[in-house]
């Protein structure tokens, strides 16, 4: 299955889902909100139900709705960091000996076609293209075995990075991570039956088209089964939170003299299977419509 | 005013409040619960009101409740590090020249007598006292001049660590900030206007009964209005979200040898005008009645 969530006319959240011929329904019968509840409730269960009758009542939402990401703001989203070698190396770190996890504040969860906004004061921004996985049930202390039972599927996301912000300001990375509209994410929600191997897809990022990331999820020190496992030893994850695994080579700091983001770049990023997000780079919130917006509601 | 929740006998959540002569009653008609749709729709406005108006219909809450703590699990728990200067210096740091952030996973947050569970293959538990900012509105770059319109009051809160995961698995401190049971808070949300100076409060630390931690709000680096704006220049902050301002000198990891806390220790916490909270040391979170627990609903 292919989740999708939408702004609808009358400005509240829509749940869609991409029919196996490939329509894209509302499925508002059956999810109010792609969210924590409709996890933890069997929510997916229902959907997989009502698309194998046909999706009865299901009727087609219009092309050019205003994409959200793909679940409603998570309760957190943890990242791993320095977990592609390259890009270990590029920004000057040793390769880890267990993954590295730090936290975005759930705020900065923004749609995959949203703009991003140059933070107040930002000197380095920076972008990182990153397979995302999705919780679907609540997991402590999970065995790699058991991982794939508790994901609900895999997205795009865009880990936005300020440099000075997370390097030069003392202390932890969170401040150069959480900003709004720092973690864009989508188009869908892509289930783990559809990908045949997660760690065989490619990945890449282009700005204003020209390619700066190309990896494959292969490259990994620490697979997704290793790193949902791993996170969960310290924490319960819930129905609906998002695990970021990391970024390969090629962001803006890792270049000499480095290439960070300006006003009005377009970044572009995509991994195979899973799918596209774009972002243009604005210089303030204001540039963008309440109607736009994903984030933060 | 001074905010509580409890556990009602159908396992609920309850809303209550003590008022002016110092009755605890059931604020139930004005709040299914204290969270960030409360607070944003000015619930705190509505419940002021009613309790001018004598609190009508609110029942007496019994005195034998499980007390939760004082706000739902909030979008995001921010806590500032190494704001004491002594602290600080224990733990081998130099004095910060501008806040040091990190984040808990709110899936830590839990009720003011809540057990605190030893995590497997924990080393080296910590306590540390912390005041707590618990915000009644939305917050982006706020002037410090406006901070205490945004807050809606205070808590007592215990930023439990793990030393070891905090520092010796690699990377950033989450890791050891985490785990579930570490964030416990109350007993109540205390306003802003009960306290006469926020900045001129004694805070203390007993384990079993003896003395640890014991300082003065004075001794913070960053004030409380430094804190707030500081960070909400580096991500929106929503209504409900917790900010923890630092813990004084006195931890057990500030000891030669460490007093790492153990099985079985009594952890007792004060800040004065605000409350204390008090934690008994278990090994596994089958210790803890469901209904005792807090944090992860």
């Amino acid at each position: 299955m292919r989740l999708f969530r939408f702004r609808r006319g009358d400005g509240a959240v829509g749940c869609g889902v991409i029919t196996p011929d490939g329509q894209r329904v509302d499925a508002g019968e059956l999810a109010r909100d792609y969210d924590e509840a409709f996890f933890e409730r069997g929510g997916m269960g229902e959907l997989r139900e009502w698309l194998v009758k046909g999706a009865p009542g299901g009727v087609p939402v219009l092309e050019d709705v205003v994409v959200l990401p793909p679940v409603a703001r998570p309760s957190k989203i943890i990242c791993v960091g320095q977990n592609y070698a390259a890009h270990a190396r590029e920004m000057g770190g040793e390769l880890p000996s267990e993954p590295v996890l730090f936290m975005k504040a759930s705020t900065a969860w923004s749609g995959p076609y949203d703009h991003v906004v140059v933070p107040r004061d930002s000197e380095k921004l920076d972008y990182e293209v990153e397979l995302a996985i999705i919780l679907e049930k609540r997991g402590v202390h999970v065995e790699q075995t058991e991982v794939r039972n508790i994901i609900a599927g895999y997205t795009v996301m865009c880990d936005y990075s300020e440099r000075a912000f997370q390097k030069e300001r003392g202390g932890q990375w969170v401040k150069g991570k959480s900003c709004d509209t720092f973690a864009p994410a989508g188009p869908e929600l892509v289930t783990v039956d559809e990908i045949a191997d997660v760690q065989d897809l490619s990945l890449w990022t282009k700005v204003n088209g020209e390619v700066r990331q190309h990896s494959e999820t292969a490259d990994m020190i620490f697979s997704v089964a290793e790193i949902v496992s791993y996170v969960s030893r310290f924490m319960t994850l819930l129905p609906g939170d998002v695990i970021a695994t990391g970024t390969p080579a090629g962001v803006g700091g890792g270049f000499t003299p480095p290439r960070y983001l300006r006003v009005g770049d377009t970044v572009e990023m995509g991994i195979e299977g899973i799918g596209e997000i774009r972002q243009t780079v604005v210089s303030g919130l204001r540039d963008i419509p309440l109607a736009r917006r994903g984030g933060t509601e």
